[in-house]
């Protein structure tokens, strides 16, 4: 599409789709769907000649609820050929305790034990079904477990049956000796009007009171860390900190409101920069990385047909590969380091208090507080327009 | 006030103000102060006389940034003996690392190390301060710990440095035996774009990273959480059950903007009823509960003169009392028990699993998936409005 | 349900339901219906036996889309009978320009001529079915109207096409001599990114361009101003204020986030008892009122049963009557009104400049500014806490 | 700064700055100001130098409050000297009814009738002024006019007083034979809890209510339609459509939060690019176009120093003119004219009904409704995504 094109996408560069992305038909609350469904095998196929390395899938985009064993292992044996056919991974898998009625007030989470006790079980079947595909993370969104009125649950009966269920499922990944990793994604609201474990800060104290926590992670997506109006690349950031960026779902939101689920880089263009940035460039002092797939939790524009399905797919690849080429040109950028270090941004790798010193020591060091010329150090310019300017015009292919 | 007044606020109710709170003379980003600046002695006198437990501060609220010791000794004796002949204690005490142009890019995460290290010494001397006046909890709010551009901050060593000095300050209090908690307390932006901690989320995942998180708590406020449009019930539960409820700063928010610090129950009223009801009356289930004091940080509206200072101060204790009634009421109605126990409210503390059930023994329950009738399950109505207009009805005093 | 109970609702009190509202059956972005179809007739029954004063419908509410002639004519045949049998008025009908794919871009302003015309059609169509009922208001609400991406539409000539068949509507309803007047429905977005006319001020300022604007007023939806974080009570008192408060959507909302669609007063309470407060004791000087439908367009919580759907229908009810006791009694307390005299609520009705005063006047006046000691004035105290303090315990029913 | 650097910002491009933004010395809600006070003369001749067409300012930006006519006419000659010398034009003036504690209730709407008096006597005197510095515009930002609470404002009568303020000062303008313009800039809150006249919508509205609106018209900001999760472009299209964009705010705002004045671009890049694109370019298919000065209203960082205060300055100008660069490469671009074709953005040009087509005519057209194929014509793909690449392909300077 441009003259000064980076590489096309190559499955090297690890992209992932989810199913229900470029097959979703565009139902939304006020109407039906306008595209007719899509074969999981084509999406396989298709996503596959775009350069893709990866599918991803809920057990019900490829097998309907409640499908007789006899149908489930055909629709698997088809889909099974298509991704030997293609090449294509599946390195993510996850359950659908959203669509069906039964779990209108939650799947780990609802008020009815029984329905809690089928969700465990879709669950823990699903997870078999991740670990014969070979998937290498298990994520658990838990859309519908929330409330819209504060006295209609029991929250610290909620977060114990949370806590229950994902620690059963990750006991049954170890005891079964599957490679698979858990991957919670949080989300404020909608479809419930809160849902519990609302943001990345949420979900990373929750997985600090599991027993399992171990191999229990997150999968932050950029829309809904935005829906509350955080900063997704801070809160990806205190994932990794915390050895926590299990897996990442990249799409764009513009603002606070419904779930957008548009292209990555088609919602806060700049937030995608600095995503981007740090995924492929790391923390500028160095510090974990994120080594996963990129995967795109999108949906193609309601208004658009086919052409439009597989243009937004592109779009993503795209829009990253095009960011990443920016991210790399930015650090590169002799003016830049320059700028980072004048804005102090290597300075804040080094700890405050020096090797050794005690907290007496640092009491007893005049020049830090009593000799201290608060007044005059506040003149220090940290010049961050400047620096933010440069970003600008990098991520603009302007420098 | 009322003729259906419960009883008058008293000590026993466990009320405290930030200093910072009544004696907010009115500046806000567009115009200057509107009230004549406080006198803190008088401060005590009044919120005693109102029949608040305690008052609360930063150094500099009594103390001005830079005072030298001898002015420093005067007016600590000067307020010590207003809380004697008042009999005001004081429960929390915090350390103002925003207001001088010095923090300007943060205290503990600020680029400069020679800020950090006057931040550090600050808040050490500050805890001697506060261990010496009694108090129990020393709050920690990293105002200015954040940026407005993702470049601008290193955000591995942000934390890196955030933790230090967390730890830091701890350590120190353990070392020096002082019967005080660390509380920190999130906020999603302002005056920073981006704070770092910005939820109670946040804050409990970067206290599971210390070494010395056993001291180390948050201090929620309402407004904070409703800025990122979160639900403030729904985060203090996830701290009371994470053991993390260390405080509580109460006060009012109407919605996603600048941060109002309006009276408790001016915001969000619905919200302030789950809230007092939770604090009050715990989990319908069970569980932990909070007994700290009742902070309200708050700001009296800058439209008016003193005598709105102090009826300001009152309506926050009175809509406490009220809403703690109302509440009281809404727990004993036998129709909102059986509306509770409709609703599945009690069912959800439940174990999923039975007691010694294995994840083998659920898959072999083909009651609980394969015969499970998820269609039929999926009638169960909830009955969840019919809850809430109860409760609604108790909050306006309707039943 | 109360002993305190106000009057149960009656025909008297003009309460309306959209048949969408009882009749949702609760898909949403992520689930498919919990509830099965409801029968219009049974809304009818139902909604007269709570006391409702009126039904509300979409065409395809109804009607289903595409329908011969033959079975509109029998399915409005028997809901005229209901209609008779029961004595439920139809106050108001509007048109479905949503549901159908073909409106995926929009009604009046999609980029497709031809959908324009049908959608026009669609709507004239549906104006002669409102007159033949008896209805006063026909609403519309473009929620397709809009747009995700800037560049996708052409600003300039959708607000064109939008005049064009607004005002077409209104010259047919002239030209046939229909008792009807047009509602437009302003809403920020949701299902589309950016609707067109987001706000009850857009609205408003729509009206001011058309040529048969005489007719055309507004119908704005309490939650759909609050999604854009803007106070209700406010929007509607600008409305008023023009002569546009032609009809009204009274629902709940909790923030800015995916539209709620709560019973009324389960949203933001304190906005609820104002909005109520104003519709039913009109502005404290004096001014506008609005006389039209108290119509709910709610949606009953998906997780309830038809029992929670009756039990949320009365809720609506039952919030507004309760709500209109309390700000009767708030404005009949002689306290309140000296309150709101100290405020200086009232003074706001007296006119800047006096009964024939020039500007030559007025800056001959030095003691309106050479003379005018404006630190003297400041100190004033508004007192507004005091004055928030007594409607909220009005709200409490705690005077 | 770069090497594909578009021209130097010269005065043609119009490029405004408000004194009272290089001039902003860092004070916000939780700290002092971290830089010393500007001299105007030296903004002056420090935006000239920069290559800004002009400069504006609030009265009491260059005159304090209540000084002396002494001292306002030696600051006002100093001032003009510095003009004379350096060639800066003054394009418009506003006045400040928000700063001194007299008007916390507001200027025009204060409850208090001598503030009310005060507020217009000030700014009629201010009007003499920017006449004689041969400003066109006179911006009115009624940033204390609202509440904080329902109660506390008879939303009416403030409407009344609005109008009658602003009535007068316009009838003033007249009278006197002024060039002059009034533009009012609509703001949703902060530093009010709700304020007046929240958006472009309300402020259109109101001005169609006026008696003398043929003057006035609006100053919509960037960052104030971003705070109520509006669309900006929609907004100033909405605005200029009603032949009322008389001036504008730009600036960068991240998302729904407190008033963030960022430079231009360094908020939500892609909308300052469609922005931009609309100044710049207009509407696909004609129409109205904004021909007046490019304003920016921003805060250089409370962080950076003079360098910084003066790079800001530089950056929103190099950010417009890149934008302005890209815009114009992305209308020029066959592929992208193709694609608006394809999307249907120039057919919605064209009316809905055929000239001289009647409501008669169109229900007699069978092809528009009965013979009209829905499912088929819904099958159109937009291909709006595709689109969106194009642009976003642009603003990355990437074809």
């Amino acid at each position: 599409m441009s003259q000064t094109s980076p590489a096309v996408p190559k499955p090297a560069d690890k992209f992932t789709f989810g199913l229900w992305t470029v097959g979703w038909t565009g139902n939304d609350p006020f109407g039906v769907p306008t595209r007719a469904a899509l074969d999981p095998v084509e999406a396989v196929h298709r996503l596959a000649e775009l350069g893709a390395y990866g599918i991803t899938f809920h057990d019900n985009d490829l097998v309907p609820f409640g499908a007789p064993a006899s149908e489930r292992e055909l629709i698997l044996k088809r889909f099974r050929a298509a991704l030997e056919e293609t090449g294509l991974k599946v390195p993510m898998v996850t359950t659908n305790l959203f669509s069906h009625p039964v779990f209108k007030d939650g799947g780990f989470t609802s008020n009815d034990r029984s329905v809690r006790r089928f969700g465990l079980a879709k669950v823990l079947r699903n997870i078999d079904l991740a670990a014969e595909l070979g998937a290498e993370t298990f994520v658990m969104w838990g859309g519908r477990e929330g409330s819209e009125y504060d006295g209609s649950k029991d929250l610290n009966a909620a977060l114990n049956r949370y806590r229950e269920g994902v620690d059963t499922a990750a006991a049954y990944i170890k005891e079964k000796g599957y490679g698979l990793r858990i991957a919670l994604e949080p989300k404020p609201n909608e479809p419930r009007g809160d849902i519990l474990l609302p943001t990345v800060g949420h979900g990373l104290a929750f997985i600090a009171q599991l027993e399992h926590g171990d191999i229990v992670g997150l999968n932050p997506e950029t829309g809904h860390e935005q829906m509350a109006g955080l900063n997704f690349t801070h809160g990806i950031a205190q994932a990794l900190w915390a050895g926590k960026l299990f897996h990442i779902d990249l799409n764009g939101q513009r603002g606070i409101k419904y779930d957008q689920d548009l292209v990555f880089g088609h919602g806060d263009l700049t937030s995608a920069f600095f995503t981007v940035d740090l995924l492929e460039n790391g923390f500028p002092g160095g510090g974990p990385r994120y080594e996963g797939p990129r995967h795109f939790d999108y949906k193609p524009s309601r208004t658009d047909g086919y052409d439009g399905v597989w243009a937004s797919a592109a779009a993503n690849m795209r829009m990253y590969l095009l960011l990443k080429e920016r991210a790399a040109a930015f650090r590169a950028d002799a003016e830049v380091q320059e700028a980072l270090s004048t804005s102090g941004v290597f300075e804040l790798s080094e700890p405050t208090l020096a090797a050794g010193e005690t907290t007496a020591d640092l009491l007893a060091d005049a020049s830090a507080f009593e000799d201290f010329d608060a007044d005059k150090a506040a003149e220090r310019s940290y010049a961050f327009v400047r620096l933010n300017q440069l970003a600008l015009e990098h991520l603009l292919g302007a420098r």
